[in-house]
């Protein structure tokens, strides 16, 4: 093809996301330590198309995310791109219903699209990492207590400052407003109890008169609102409301059950709380729900939500399909952790040593003992270009591998290796059944 | 959201593979063991959005291809779905040239997509499994040799039937063709050079008398076409071909001297050979080139292809960089071996034990020690439901977990554990310790 005068634009799209090599290791260790710490507790993979049926989507889509859908045609067919990993799972579960286990326990990690307006933390092509627990019929509500020790795991594992799972019961919130009246104006008013940590009490105060919404039925919300303290504290608080219809109280039962559960799977009592906030007024919850905040930096808003649903696939099954699960937004966790300074590119390469021939005249060798280090599982990269010694290092030091195996004259004579820990400084010379005892320890 | 009468068809598009959980257990299985093999040779790994501008990707395609993209728009900009990871690698390097080091090894597993006419072991969604070695200005003829290594590493690490690897240089049938005073129809000549191991020889030259090509040239090719031997005398007889213009020397030199280091590599003599009709007409390589065979299923076609390219990024950026790089369609290969019956999804789970407690009461002596065997990094499920102790094993059995962890009345008084391979029936009591020393290993 001729060159063209004109050069193509190159840069990445605005909204998308492209990482330099460090980064992207980085990246890769946190998606690689979501993925174990899934594995760990016993989901296995689902991978599903990334295009999907428009008609799929748009049954279970609504209000924004219609508008963000990626669609186009191709021949006959109307696709559109995913926006998020419950929808195909929805459509996946409905499809082989019959040829899946139950619980069905399945992660998926994978890219999803919106394409919403490009603003600072927001992507248009985004990782979730999900997990959800599927039942036919019924599902164990101690799968609801399980769900919650995966997140702390997770995030244990995942190194990051003290964070905070907050939980609560959707039923609680809907009882509520059952006894209030107010039923009707559910959506909207647990749209506004979600905002409650975000705005002043005065203003939430102000929106629910807004809404005319009567004082009596006001002052109740806000104390519910309001309750705070330790579980149990809490648990006491939601009793003494004496709400006494059935959605309330199956609510408070759920959450004292699904309590008395994290117990036993031994996550400690500091890094969850009830917060009856907590209301996910968007979603299609309809019982437990969590959010995981960073205790030092709110501002980064939930790092990962879900619930329980009573039917994931209703709008493609005449099933009953309940379900409880979560979903991290990986690619916006990152930026916002990286940008605020808690993680760091300084996560090692996967390679473990290059080795560097100082000349040519050394490159046999290099291959040779770079072959039997790769049979013995151990990364090896070989430098293999014509270049400074001293420029070899420094590729080797920006690389962030650990290990320089240095092949110079003397060496090839006396068939021995120089190793280099790039770290320390420190090098030694070895032979060769040394130098791959050593590198594999 | 109100149920619908009419449900949404909720099977996969033609030409898009969705697996059920063991088929999907295989496929990673085999796309891990690719990742490790390519980070065992020193690549590490890159991502780029699955979204390019559509005038980044046509600057590139052309022909067939062109016709295959998923093109849309979304506000102003005209989009894509990219078709390999080769266009969107090159505008990788293109953009982010100062920052990276070179040589840069990359490795993309990724999602591609062509809206081709779905057909037989073709897909329109499919993983690519790509590694290049991208040098600056130049790159080491070394790097070709190292290539087909780690083509050698992959297939073994794999474990697939016998594999062949056959390389050629497309110096050499370009010189040939310089030779014969047939560069103005090189690209077509390679196209059906290309297909000369599936037509008869009789069909070829009849193809090849209807491009106008005179009679003593026919001869030449199909000699050419026609050396076999092992590498030595294939060598020889391409000495003796006696072709002295500059390409072809360039090509036969290349190839001396990759073979010579292939041997360094460590590279058995059996599972390469060199093979001349290995041209890759339509691509866009202009030294060594590689294909990839199942030696006892030739109907599979190349398994494993790519080559040697002097420009990368020509359409996006002024600098030279000149690369060498293999891609493994994995969609593709994996739906093949399925069919032919060459791999079967009896990987088992990664979930290595599920806790089973014989009924409710069981249940939070179940949580803790699941929770015990998570924190040591045992994959482990706990079963939650409430069922027939049959169907809680059958289930067990059926996911493909090896071990289960039986917790009964008896159990819970005496705080032991029944321990029960799932493979061989074996079983034993063991107390909490000997279970996490057994499970822990």
């Amino acid at each position: 093809m001729p060159r063209k005068d004109k050069k193509v634009i190159t840069s990445v799209l605005p909204g998308f996301m492209e990482l330099l090599p460090a980064d992207q290791l980085l990246f890769n260790h946190l998606k690689d330590t979501i993925r174990t710490a899934y594995e760990k507790h016993g989901f296995i993979p689902l991978d599903t198309p990334a295009i999907e049926r428009a008609e799929v989507l748009l049954a279970k889509a609504g209000g924004e995310t219609e508008k963000q859908i990626y669609n186009f045609t191709k021949g006959d067919n109307d696709l559109a791109l995913r926006f998020d990993l419950t929808v195909p799972l929805a459509r996946y579960v409905s499809e082989h219903a019959n040829e899946l286990n139950f619980p069905f326990r399945r992660y998926h990690i994978a890219k999803v699209y919106r394409g919403e307006r490009p603003q600072k933390g927001r992507f248009r092509e985004f990782y979730q990492c999900d997990i959800d627990i599927i039942g036919r019929d019924s599902l164990s509500l101690i799968n609801d207590a399980e769900i919650l020790s995966v997140i702390y795991s997770v995030f244990s594992d995942l190194d990051l400052p003290k964070f905070q799972i907050r939980i609560s019961n959707r039923k609680l919130v809907l009882g509520l407003l059952q006894e209030l009246k107010l039923d009707k104006q559910a959506i909207e008013i647990m749209r506004l109890i979600d905002k409650a940590d975000k705005i002043s009490e005065a203003d939430l105060k102000k929106t629910l008169i807004d809404l005319n919404i009567a004082p009596e039925p006001i002052i109740k919300i806000m104390a519910f609102i309001n309750i705070k303290g330790d579980t149990k504290q809490v648990i006491q608080a939601l009793q003494k409301l004496n709400i006494n219809n059935e959605v309330y109280q199956a609510g408070l039962m759920e959450l004292v059950e699904v309590i008395k559960n994290v117990k036993f799977l031994g996550v400690p009592d500091s890094v969850y709380s009830l917060d009856l906030s907590i209301a996910r007024g968007l979603d299609y919850y309809t019982g437990t729900v969590y959010e995981t905040v960073l205790v030092d930096y709110k501002e980064v808003g939930s790092i990962c939500s879900g619930g329980r649903y009573d039917s994931l696939a209703e709008n493609y099954s005449d099933q009953k399909f309940p379900g409880v699960g979560i979903s991290i937004g990986l690619t916006r966790l990152f930026s916002q952790l990286r940008t605020l300074g808690i993680i760091k590119p300084e996560v090692s390469s996967p390679t473990r040593v290059v080795i560097v021939p100082f000349d040519k005249s050394a490159a046999p060798l290099a291959l040779e003992i770079g072959s039997k280090l790769r049979q013995k599982g151990v990364a090896t990269e070989i430098y293999l270009e014509e270049a400074k010694f001293k420029n070899k290092l420094s590729y080797v030091n920006k690389l962030g591998v650990k290990y320089a195996v240095i092949i110079g004259e003397e060496e090839i004579i006396g068939k021995f290796f120089i190793l280099k820990d790039m770290i320390s400084g420190d090098q030694a010379r070895l032979s060769e059944k040394e130098l791959l005892k050593n590198l594999f320890e």
